[in-house]
């Protein structure tokens, strides 16, 4: 045993997820059920909003053509009122926010901009037409889209279905990710661990990572370093996508490579990439299977690398990391071989100068450097060296 | 009636949050429901972790001074057995990643670096003391605080808190906002709207608001325009904010801040700022109450610039606008009052000399420039022009 003889670009696994991995079915749901779900369909508008000309401001209704001038006050129209007949030239109309521009108005003018002489409004400035009016589907335009296919529904994208009337709205269904933990080390959450064992906890930082992409985790216990168990949970049936914790490299007890190439096939094993290069992506009765380090930093890489465009690629949407990005620079000068990709985890400190970006050591073994960081820097393939000073993207946990 | 007589600054809005909201009271929880919750109390590593030296990698226990050298291998440690007695000179025993290193080994050397002759191993390198070990506590030091109060806990934090046996953690209780939609004009989401009616949408927008940002909200049902009904609303018990959309402007129909200065006070009422300029804050029976105006444009706005304050220090939390942020140039010249905050909506381009941003027209009664925006600008006070092609921050909305 001699380490991977062969190592995988991370660029080869982007192309065999895009390759073949493909959208889920899709479901109906209700719009008040919709948050953070993916559309599978364009929303369309049903009608025009608004559907008639609306002030836009608490004023005057009147024509632009007969200011600046002093016009006859015929009517009041409030929010739910409206006036029933059309304005006469020399007339105005109180008109409230959001109220219906009676035909004949063509413009609104500021109550802040008028003098009240009843039954009399003086207005001094000209105005032109359509100033503070909202046009007949000025907001939605009858057949236009309005969402698009792949969007993942957001605050005010639920506003915008109550507006069309979409009550029910086709998403893809939500991605099942079965995480199974393995390793003889480890023990469940809650009891004490003593020699060498090991609480086990990647599967509840995984299952926040999976439901932040819009995916749900499926927990299945731990198990032991055994090959037959270890294929009873992987190919029980249910999952879109089955994630194994720990034994995923070459050694004596890392049986996760050895079981998918039994059960499948493993395309992927051993990645240009650090934290988590012993990670492997194969597939199990046409279900994917990522093969991710049992150390929690390691883990939470290859979900963000490799697990996350499984997920995002099965819910249609273009991938994207779900970071804030900001630009720093470099502390130190940073190494690394030029067919890896490094995820460089960092502290960030504002000097006079700007962001301070400074490397944390210490291996993927340290939850600490994840937990106690403000972010991370991707060192991409063809890269060897980058200097101090350099000024790069950090991509920021959230605080 | 003159619109606002005085208008106040948005720092005015800052200053009173902070000196009239306190964070709620604590409550404990388990691990396995704390995500997403804001800790109230720092967490403290009760034990060192690892609890005594480990091995990095896969390969083998040796004493540095040994190498380079042939060694004899003695033994092998596996994830869960240990290795019983202390190294002696000349000794290498096969340890895998995550074993403890015995006794007398100060170094690992990985397998890749080796060459097998049983009963034998030969290590062509030197290595220095403590390579590829986890020194004890170098994870956690036992009595260092590792999570600070007032941090909202993510992914990682959950398998932290497994590691450090915090199965239950202090936080501060959800702050419960109180949603009320009020106007004539208003109908509940599944009816179809005739004449002037307007579809009841903002307490879905508002709520999925509030809850990103770590509230619970509890809706009501819309309030007709009726100050007894609007006081009865916002005096029922149980909420740590409430917000009023709608009717919060100074209309012949606006009750909102004519109820809470009967009921209570309104120190702030009318902005410097745009969307949203007609919002209110104001306290009845020591109870926050935010009124917004009805658009639903200016409801997301008057949410992320003052709402989302008074929760995030309900909450402990020092706040952030949670969005990712970039640096665009803007494609046109924007002019704005001086003493105003002006909250553009921008669409974003990439173009080869970088990002553009170009404003979208349309008043906050355009619902589809919030979700057809691509994230916004914020022009601060004190500026009342910025030209084009200077670089700005923008806000991004999440895809």
């Amino acid at each position: 045993m001699r380490g991977f003889r062969q190592r995988h670009a991370l660029r080869e696994v982007e192309a065999l997820i895009e390759a073949r991995i493909h959208p889920l079915s899709v479901e109906r749901v209700p719009f008040s059920l919709a948050l953070g779900r993916v559309l599978a369909e364009p929303v369309v508008a049903p009608r025009n909003v608004p559907p008639h000309p609306k002030s836009a401001m608490d004023g005057y209704a009147v024509r632009a053509a007969d200011l600046p001038g002093r016009l006859e006050v015929v009517g009041e129209i409030m929010a739910k009122a409206s006036f029933d007949r059309p304005l006469e030239k020399g007339e105005a109309v109180r008109i409230m926010t959001g109220a219906r521009v009676p035909e004949g108005a063509d413009t609104v003018v500021m109550v802040e901009d008028t003098v009240s002489e009843p039954p009399f409004v003086r207005i001094d400035h000209a105005s032109v037409s359509g100033r503070h009016v909202l046009r007949t589907g000025e907001d939605l335009s009858a057949g236009a889209v309005i969402l698009e296919a792949g969007r993942r529904l957001g605050p005010a994208d639920l506003a915008m279905l109550v507006n069309l009337d979409a009550l029910e709205v086709t998403v893809r269904r939500t991605p099942k990710v079965r995480l199974i933990p393995t390793g003889n080390e480890l023990i469940p959450a809650g009891q004490a661990p003593s020699g060498n064992e090991v609480v086990e906890s990647n599967s509840y930082m995984l299952g926040a990572m999976i439901e932040r992409d819009g995916g749900v985790a499926v927990p299945h216990p731990i198990v032991r370093d055994d090959k037959e168990m270890l294929k009873e949970a992987i190919r029980r049936p249910g999952a879109d996508l089955v994630v194994v914790t720990g034994g995923s490299s070459v050694g004596m007890e890392d049986f996760g490579p050895v079981v998918v190439r039994e059960l499948g096939e493993l395309p992927i094993h051993g990645l240009h990439m650090k934290p988590a290069s012993p990670s492997g992506v194969g597939f199990v009765d046409g279900v994917p299977v990522l093969l991710a380090p049992g150390y929690p930093i390691a883990g939470y890489v290859a979900w963000d690398m490799i697990g996350r465009l499984i997920v995002q690629r099965q819910l249609g949407r273009t991938p994207a990391l779900p970071y804030n990005k900001c630009r720093a620079r470099l502390a130190r000068t940073e190494k690394k071989a030029e067919a890896q990709v490094l995820i460089l985890r960092v502290k960030l400190e504002a000097k006079e100068s700007g962001l301070i970006a400074s490397s944390i050591k210490g291996g993927a073994a340290l939850l600490s450097t994840l937990t106690g960081a403000d972010g991370f820097v991707i060192m991409p393939e063809g890269v060897s060296e980058l200097e101090a000073g350099t000024e790069v993207t950090v991509y920021c946990y959230p605080s």
